[in-house]
């Protein structure tokens, strides 16, 4: 399993799943078909509450990024499910608003803050590239 | 007060006022020096709980942001109380490592992030100029 929860950390455990299947589905670890353990499963493996893995999947199906069937479990959505729509943008624009705000007060310029978007996307590019060298 | 809330927001009273007091600083709409009213004051500007402004006024001065002075009342800090230091990249590249997994996911590159984030900065510089010209 990919996820490694941080009970320390202030992010709610439900956050932190959403946003590892999430981060996994950018590296393709996760594509279109693939099956995520069922609530029950993934609340044994984690040791977790199942309310909170109902939460993160809930989250992930609002967010388009999987389906929940009854018999066949947790599917990864096709990419056209959750594909950049207005609505995303405004989210992804108020949310960049912030971050940036804050690294703008704390002395940063523009082409630090970029560096680090490039450096991560080239991140996920190598992760993706070096699991297909491995088959 | 240049705050405004949304009560319907999925984020919490006292992230919202934090935020807003990290936007108003990036704008440049509050300097060094510049008092914020006090709990009480702003509590009841906005009309919610002496708590909730408590929270936000503690992340601000935990942060660096202000400080709260017992007489005085609360105050901005100057600029390098809260310059960028290994531990603010540190967490600025896990919320853009989060927030950039999603965008690509949902098929944004890299320019079109860059392009995001440049307009803001755009935005908070224009903003600065404006007030200077009023002056």
């Amino acid at each position: 399993m990919f996820l490694t929860l941080d009970l320390n950390s202030e992010i709610p455990i439900y956050t932190q799943i959403r946003n590892q299947v999430v981060m996994a589905i950018a590296k393709q670890e996760l594509k279109e078909g693939d099956f995520l353990p069922s609530v029950r499963q993934m609340a044994a493996d984690l040791g977790v509450n199942l309310h909170t893995i109902n939460k993160a999947y809930n989250i992930l199906k609002q967010e388009g990024f999987l389906t929940v069937h009854r018999r066949k479990g947790v599917v990864i959505n096709p990419t056209d499910k959750y594909k950049a729509e207005k609505e995303y943008y405004k989210n992804l624009k108020e949310q960049l608003e912030i971050i940036t705000s804050e690294a703008v007060c704390r002395g940063l310029n523009s082409e630090e803050i970029n560096k680090i978007i490039v450096d991560i996307i080239k991140d996920l590019n190598n992760n993706e590239r070096g699991r297909e060298n491995e088959c």
